[in-house]
C-alpha cells in the first residue's frame, strides 16, 4: 500500500474538548498507517498521488462502541416500555429471526453499508446468539470495511423461551466453534459478550472468564442501566454489593472491558471501573428513549474513567454517529438541569472527541489523527448550506453535528484503506 | 377546485393519545375541503380522479407554531452559550443580514421549500425586525403553498446597537406600514409580535395591544424561557407579579395569543393560559440545546393549556417535524426523569397529535381529518426499509416519526393544493 495524501480542511480531537485545525492542509498516510498533518506537503510526498478535497472537512471517522447488529430491523420502533418489558416485547423476538443466514446475511450487508457510509470504521458490537448469524456479521462488517469487535451474544437463563434461548452446554459450546471460525478474519476479531448479568448463569460467567483470560480476549456487556436491572441484579447476586462485582468476580473486568450505560454507577462503581481501566459506553439516545435515566458523563470524565460512545440500536434510535454526538450534547444539558446547573454540559468538541478519539483509543490508537494511528477519516462536504456568514471549521464541525446533511460524506477510510466514496 | 381523492393507509390523530386508521382508505376534499375519510369509496366519488398511493401512509401535514425565519442560515451552530448571551452572540446578528432584500429573497425561498417538502403546511412564524424582508417572507411563504402567521418583529429596546435595532417611532411606524402592505396575501397573515418583554418598550407594548384590539390580529412572543430571562422581566416590570401578566396588562393575552416555551411557567401562570386560552408552544430541542430546561408539557396537559409544537430554529437546530416530534416525546422522558418519574413521558400518538392536530386548532381546524378541515395533508412512503415484522400502521408512524426518511415523502397538499410533488 503507498502513500495515501488527503487534502482539505484538516480538523481532529487531539484532547478532550480541543479541536486541531489545519486549514487547507496535508494528512499523509503511509501503508494505512498516518505519519502527519501537515500544513505544507513535505517535500519526500512532492509527486506522490494526492486528493484535493478543496474546502472540505477532513475528520476522523467514528468508533460506535456499543451497538446490537440484529436489532437493526427494529430502529425506530417499540419505544414506550422500559428495559426489561421492552427486551421481551421487541428485542428478543427481533434477534430471533437471526437464526436464519440468509435473513442475517441481508439484514448485515444492509447495516455494514449504512455504517460505513455514515462514517462509522470501528465498532464494538453485540450480535445475537446465533453463531452462524455471528460470522456472517463479521464477514460483512470486514468486506464493507469496518473494523472492531464483535460477539455472540451469551444468554443461558431469564431468555425467551421458545423464541431466543441456549442452554449453558450450548452457549459454551457454539461459543467455542465461533472463536474457532473466525480466527481467519483481519479486522473484525471477536469479543466476549456475556449479554448482561441476568441473562447468564454463574457457570456460563465462569467459563467466559476463564476464556477471557486464556485466550486474551476482551468483554463486553451492560452495566448498571436502569434501576428494575440492578435491583434484580442484587438478587440474583446477594454476594456482590453492586454490579459490577458480578463481572469483576468471574474476571470479566479489566482494561479490555466495554460496559454499556452505566447510568446509575455511583462513585464506588465509577471509582471501580476508573481503577481497572474499564471502559464506559456512554448510549444517550437509548438512555433517553427506553426512559432508563441520564448518564453522568461530565463526572466520569472528571473522575478519570474512560468514557466512549455509542449509538446502542436499536434502544438508540440513531446509528449515523453525528447524530449520536449531538444526541450526547443534548443530553448532558438534561443532566446539567437535572444536576440543579451544577455540571457542566458537554460542548462540541467533547461530544466529538468522545465519538472519535475516544472511542478509538480502546483499540489502542492515540488521540486524533496521531502519527502511528492507522488512517480512519472521512471527508465531508458541507458547501451548499446556506451560512449566516463565513464559517471557521469548528462552526463547520459543529452544524455538521447538529445539521443532517444527506449525501455530504464524499468518502471514507478505514485501516488505510478507502472503503467508500460517493462518486 | 374539483375533488381531490387520496387513496392510502391513512392515519391522522383525532385526540391526544389516539390515531384513527383506515388502511388502504379514501381522504375526500371538495373545494379543498375534508368531505371525510372512507374505508370504501362512496358511490358519488365514483370515476372521479383518485391518486392511488398504495401502501403509502397518508398523514396529518404539520403545524410549527414556532420559528424564527431569520435564523433559519444558522442553523446547527452556536449552541454553546444560555438564551440572553446566544441572542446578542448570534441571533441579533445574524438577523441584521435581512436589511438586504436580496439576501432575505434567496434564504426565505430556501426555507420555504424546505418547510413545505418536509410536510410543514401551517406555522407561526417570527422574521426579523425588517419590514421589507417580511414582507419577501410571506411572499415566499404564499408561492411554497404555506399558510399561516408572519410577524414583523418589533423590539425597540435592549437590542443591538448598531446591529439591530428600532425606535419606538420607527417600530410602530413600521408595523402600519407592513399590515398596510401584507393585506393582499391569501394564506399568510399577519401575527404581532412583540419579540420579548425585555425587547419592547411599555409604549410600544400599549400601542401593539391597541392594535391587535382595533384589528382583531393575533399574538406571538415569548414567555418564561429561561430563568434570567424571568429575573430580568421582574425588574423591568415590578409591578407585574409575573411574566405573563407583562403581556396581559397590554391587552397581548387572549385565545388568539401563541406563547412560545413556557419552560418555567408555575401553575398560577398555567392558569392563566388556559383560562385566556392562550396557546403555549413547546420547544423541545431549543430549550434542551441552550439549556433553558424541559417544559412541563405532561402537567399542562392535564391542567388543559392547550399545547402545540415548534421547531423554533435556529435555537431548535431542527427544522423537519418528524424530528421535533421525536425531540418532544424524548424530551418529556427528560421530564418525567426530572420529575422522580412521578408524571408520564409523551407517547408516539400523543406527540403526533401536538404536532399536527393541536397546531391546526389555532387556525380553527377540528382534530384529524375531520371533514369540514382544509385538506393538509402528506404522503409518506415508507416500503424501502428493512422490517422485523410486518409493521402495523401504528407502527410506521412510530418510526416515520424516529427514523430519517430522506425522499421519503411523496406528496403534500396544503389548503387543498398540492404544493410537492417528489415526483
Amino acid at each position: 500500500m503507498a502513500a495515501v495524501i488527503l487534502k482539505g480542511t484538516i480538523v481532529s480531537a487531539p484532547a478532550l474538548g480541543q479541536l486541531e485545525i489545519t486549514e487547507h492542509g496535508f494528512l499523509v498516510a503511509e501503508d494505512g498507517v498516518i505519519r502527519g498533518v501537515f500544513p505544507v506537503l513535505p517535500e519526500q510526498y512532492a509527486g506522490a498521488p494526492l486528493e484535493d478535497f478543496g474546502d472540505a472537512l477532513i475528520l476522523q471517522s467514528f468508533a460506535d462502541l456499543h451497538l446490537h447488529a440484529p436489532q437493526y430491523p427494529m430502529l425506530g420502533t417499540g419505544m414506550d416500555l422500559p428495559l426489561l418489558d421492552w427486551l421481551n416485547a421487541y428485542a428478543f423476538p427481533t434477534e430471533a429471526r437471526f437464526a436464519n443466514p440468509d435473513y442475517a446475511r441481508e439484514i448485515y450487508r444492509h447495516l455494514a453499508r449504512e455504517l460505513v457510509e455514515n462514517g462509522t470504521t470501528r465498532v464494538c458490537m453485540f450480535s445475537s446468539l446465533h453463531t452462524d448469524a455471528t460470522l456472517i456479521l463479521m464477514e460483512e462488517l470486514e468486506k464493507a470495511g469496518i473494523t472492531g469487535y464483535v460477539g455472540k451474544v451469551n444468554m443461558d437463563r431469564n431468555s425467551a423461551p421458545g423464541v431466543l434461548e441456549e442452554t449453558t452446554e450450548e452457549s459454551m459450546r457454539e461459543t467455542l466453534r465461533w472463536l474457532d471460525a473466525c480466527q481467519d478474519f483481519r479486522c473484525v476479531k471477536p469479543v466476549l459478550t456475556p449479554r448482561f448479568t441476568p441473562s447468564c448463569s454463574n457457570e456460563l460467567m465462569a467459563f467466559l472468564g476463564r476464556l477471557a483470560a486464556e485466550r486474551a480476549l476482551p468483554v463486553q456487556s451492560h452495566l448498571s442501566e436502569n434501576q428494575a436491572e440492578m435491583a434484580w441484579v442484587r438478587q440474583l447476586h446477594p454476594d456482590c454489593r453492586q454490579y459490577w462485582e458480578t463481572y469483576a468476580k468471574y474476571g470479566l473486568w479489566n482494561s479490555r472491558t466495554v460496559m454499556a450505560h452505566c447510568v446509575w454507577s455511583d462513585e464506588r462503581e465509577r471509582t471501580a471501573m476508573r481503577d481497572a481501566g474499564v471502559t464506559a459506553v456512554h448510549c444517550a439516545n437509548s438512555n433517553q428513549n427506553i426512559c432508563s435515566g441520564v448518564a453522568p458523563v461530565r463526572v466520569m470524565l472528571q473522575e478519570g474513567v474512560h468514557v466512549a460512545l455509542g449509538s446502542d440500536i436499536a434502544g438508540g434510535d440513531q446509528l449515523h454517529m453525528f447524530d449520536v454526538v449531538a444526541a450526547t450534547v443534548r443530553a448532558s444539558k438534561a443532566r446539567r438541569i437535572l444536576d440543579g446547573w451544577e455540571t457542566d454540559f458537554l460542548t462540541v468538541p467533547e461530544g466529538w472527541f468522545l465519538g472519535t478519539s475516544a472511542g478509538a483509543a480502546f483499540f489502542g490508537e492515540q488521540p486524533g489523527f496521531a502519527p502511528g494511528n492507522r488512517l480512519h477519516a472521512l471527508v465531508l462536504e458541507d458547501g451548499t448550506l446556506p451560512q449566516p456568514h463565513p464559517l471557521t471549521a469548528a462552526e463547520r464541525l459543529e452544524r455538521s453535528v447538529y445539521l443532517r446533511q444527506p449525501g455530504a460524506i464524499q468518502a471514507v477510510w478505514s485501516e488505510g484503506r478507502k472503503v467508500f466514496s460517493a462518486n
